[in-house]
């Protein structure tokens, strides 16, 4: 196949009919054979019948469990049935905190049950519960207002709710709820904190997340639990009257300290460079409350069905190595992450670009970078192949997939496809994330996008840093 | 106020302009009544709030349990408030039957939980749970075909599906698969039954119900839930890989002979013919998954709320009493209908006509009855004066409500104003039955649609029978 070179020789300008941009830095014929893998992808619906198979054989797969490590045993089944090269499970420990019972009630002025779930890293109330007195904040700004005595003995609830938008920018700002909530109310003398669903859904589930978003232990000693948005709703509802409204918290997770995790990692080697890096993502662990169906077998099924285009319909391997990395532990504090970026410090100079797919199954509707200026025009051009697929040139400011941090704060240059994600927070951490919310034929185009993009890099020698 | 009279003096005839057949039976003077309360109707949210106030106060308020009777405290309360008259407690005796856990488990070949829901009446797997091979039928119908000896210790599942359709229709066929499979199992030898949900959400809540329509105890002895959608797909799955798939359920509801419940009813005395009875029900219990909001709290609040725009908007009663009844017991096997019925028995033919609101919070979009021919000129004329809320002519075979069952049966006619249930079934009977999903002015319509017809009735001296 041919490759992009810098210098293209004076020719090869003149030979370019009609003379636009785009064939000035990608030659048609490597802008065609994008084209026909873009094609080609979308005929094959590879990526659904690998969701379909993770979720239906493995379904939930918690960070540290027996699941997990199923789900890694399927990653390794079907990545050597696919003909992948290099495959190989690189382990790390993990804690591991399991959900227990869990439950809740208005005590009084209204008896009823409150459907609520533990978030991740929450301590247990143990099985006598905690019961307390509300304390109603609209707000996580209100709640840092409060003064220590006047949540002494109480049962903190943050009513913030979070907004619905395509780019899921609104999650940014209602996380930082689940991460906070607790320690603010220990500092503040509370027993327990309860916040309104990080998410989207009017439906009765509650969504899970983990308290810290690194590897560190959760600091907070107060057990801490989201209320579905209608709980949510009915809580403020009982709140409104006035009177004192008292509830009951009977959580009983447990954790361990160190378990087994791992990184699932299959390559297509490069022909000429096998010693560069264009790095795909995805995370095989899930939440344990749905079947991780959009969070994340979508990109699982992306990620691998995107390289298997290339290895299916290239007559030869691209130039550089295709590395296909699934994460484990990604939900519990990216910890797989951290362990892939210290296993291979030496090598991420040679990770040309890493890009991740963990939004859901939505249509990608942006090409964002993180790269070096120098770059943007081949950035530029490679937005001009993806334009078919209705998908638009974004900004040099993506902070790429979850299981990019460290690879970004290393200097890896990141490619982030954004996803539509009007949808994604009513599914995402929650029981409602199964198969069925995939549409069968949804993950294509997807998968044309990676496939364009993988192949567009990788056979090119382009630098990006 | 003017009421009907079946042989209007010629002169009346002859004035009236334009000569409608509408004017030939409803004098120009009523239907302007009736379009002036229908507008009244629509501007004062009063069903919403009083659905607020049940659902918050309230919540789940299962037959025969303390929350029923506070919502029979509630319902006083409320009557009271707004000036009902004759406002009593009719009690009567109840099975009570009680949820207890609930969680059910694929053991093989691919390990993970699922999400059922204990049907109403059905009988304990004890703590230690069922396991068994899952024998997995497409229709009722299939099931009926299995020989005894080949369910032998399976757990049977009947996967069928129920149609979504405007006037609910899907859900009588498909309540016979709630009704009759853990019969049939257990008649074939299988220990457990599991069904897909009556309903049609795509959501993960799985759809509690009855067992038995009437008063009678369950026959069944083998325990049976209802999966959700998403979890009968997900099993559905399992099994097309061809290989034996080994459930287990654990659930420990429990029951007791007889507890109290009871009919709650206020009135609007007839100011000539009080012995009259126009009779406008809904059902105060609900499912204890929810919080019963749209079924049946819209109705409850429909149903007072129109009795109170005749009591608020009229310069003096109508002719006739009109009669709230807010049913106890019915999702149990319309066990306070069948009271009203028995104690009323000797009053059931001074039963003008009955309506009972009981499918939700959407638009009422067509009119039914059941009524003696000869009437059928006048449900013409009420139908049109209607016809401005969007509502169309019907037939004049309604069943009516289910609270209405024996008094059909013993001969009261019957009018049924039927609201659109499109998405009924997507809520009803699950835990996603909550206030959030009522728009707060959706059952204005309603309310002025049931005003205009208690009024059309109750001010006329129209023999429906």
């Amino acid at each position: 196949m041919p490759c992009f070179r810098p210098l293209l020789p004076m020719a090869l300008w003149l030979l370019a009919t009609p003379a636009l941009a785009v064939e000035l830095i990608i030659p048609t014929e490597m802008e065609a054979t994008a084209q026909r893998l873009m094609g080609l992808a979308q005929r094959e619906n590879r990526a659904y019948a690998l969701v379909k198979s993770l979720t239906t054989e493995v379904g939930p797969r918690l960070a540290g469990t027996e699941a997990e490590d199923r789900a890694r045993q399927w990653a390794v089944g079907r990545l050597e049935e696919l003909g992948f090269d290099n495959i190989r499970v690189e382990p790390f420990a993990v804690p591991l905190w399991l959900r227990g019972e869990e439950r809740a009630e208005i005590v009084a002025p209204f008896p009823q049950p409150l459907e609520i779930t533990a978030l991740g890293g929450s301590t247990s109330t143990g099985p006598q519960g905690i019961q307390g007195e509300v304390a109603a904040f609209e707000s996580l700004a209100a709640l840092r207002q409060a003064t220590r005595e006047s949540l002494r003995g109480k049962i903190v609830f943050v009513n913030e709710s979070m907004a619905r938008s395509q780019d899921g920018s609104g999650y940014g700002r209602a996380v930082l709820k689940r991460l906070v909530t607790a320690s603010l109310a220990e500092e503040r003398g509370a027993v327990a904190a309860l916040i309104r669903s990080v998410g989207t859904s009017s439906h009765r589930f509650a969504h899970t997340g983990n308290m810290s978003l690194g590897a560190r232990a959760v600091g907070s000693k107060v057990p801490a639990a989201a209320l579905s948005a209608p709980d949510a709703d009915q809580l403020q509802r009982a709140l409104d009257y006035g009177e004192p409204v008292v509830v009951k918290i009977v959580m009983t997770p447990r954790s361990r300290p160190l378990v087994t995790s791992g990184n699932v990692i299959g390559e297509i080697i490069g022909r000429e460079a096998p010693q560069e890096i264009v790095l795909v993502g995805a995370h095989l662990d899930s939440w344990d409350l749905g079947t991780g169906a959009v969070d994340d077998g979508a990109g699982v099924g992306i990620v691998i069905a995107a390289a298997k285009v290339l290895m299916d319909h290239m007559p030869e391997m691209p130039r550089r190595t295709i590395r296909v990395v699934l994460f484990g532990s990604e939900e519990v504090g990216v910890v797989g992450a951290r362990a892939y970026a210290e296993r291979h410090a030496a090598q991420l100079g040679n990770h040309i670009i890493a890009a991740e797919s963990d939004f859901g199954s939505g249509d990608i509707w942006r090409f964002d970078t993180r790269v070096a200026p120098a770059s943007l025009g081949y950035v530029t051009a490679i937005t001009e192949v993806l334009a078919p697929l209705g998908i638009a040139p974004g900004n040099n400011e993506t902070r790429g997939g979850p299981d990019l941090r460290f690879l970004r704060e290393a200097g890896v240059p990141i490619a982030g496809l954004l996803q539509d994600g009007h949808d994604y927070f009513d599914l995402h951490h929650t029981p409602d994330d199964t198969l069925d919310k995939i549409a069968p034929d949804a993950l294509d185009q997807n998968v044309a996008a990676y496939a364009a993009l993988l192949y567009l890099v990788a056979d090119s020698d382009m630098v990006f840093r």
